[in-house]
């Protein structure tokens, strides 16, 4: 499939480059949210983990078009734009998803299991991207 | 007047700082944007500077609802969410306020002037703010 990130800013996307997502929505009112995210990416869609019940999860769960902000850590003059649409979810593997995000950013597995808590993988197929520097 | 921005997280606000806002808005098709930002603060609005046209411009003209998150540029698990609502717009000083941002930014006051191009200054009044970290 092609992509439409651009393959000089595929690197934003990289686990080693650990930039974080500005994830924005919107809300059941129709006002703006954001929350920097940590995320993945398979090449195809960009990955990310919630827990069950926050807001986050109520509003993706009805598969929204989604906007993402993606800085370089090294250069916050240098950054991707996505638009998007969340495509699936799935409680299935979440913890063990929300361990590897942890090693991505932490360098460690040991996301703590907070009682209570049910984690939700989103997966969000990018439709348009701009980049700036 | 009392603001929603708990004192221990002013310091994301302040020039010294220089962090970012992720400023999300929705669109007049009812989709998310996100961007990342120079902002200023005066204590009671949060200033941001865009050009007349774009559709941060079209979008924010109307003074709706918008969200921004300020990662700590020193440690990213430490943010403030604040939901707010567009003020005022004009155009007046707005490119003595672009020159300001840019000191704050990158220490200089030569933004340049980009020939048919109107700066636009828009003030966001906090009306909650959420933190992490």
């Amino acid at each position: 499939m092609s992509s439409p990130i651009p393959e000089a800013f595929r690197d934003l996307l990289s686990r080693e480059t650990k930039a974080f997502a500005a994830l924005a929505l919107v809300t059941g009112k129709g006002e703006p949210q954001v929350t920097p995210m940590w995320f993945d990416f398979d090449g195809e869609v960009i990955i990310f983990n919630t827990a069950r019940g926050r807001l986050k999860d109520r509003v993706m769960k009805k598969l929204p078009a989604v906007a993402l902000a993606i800085q370089d850590p090294a250069n916050p003059y240098r950054y991707l734009q996505i638009r998007g649409r969340v495509v699936s979810e799935t409680e299935e593997g979440a913890y063990e998803s929300i361990c590897s995000l942890r090693e991505k950013y932490r360098g460690d597995r040991n996301y703590p299991r907070n009682p209570g808590e049910v984690r939700v993988i989103y997966k969000v197929r990018p439709e348009s991207a701009t980049t700036m520097g």
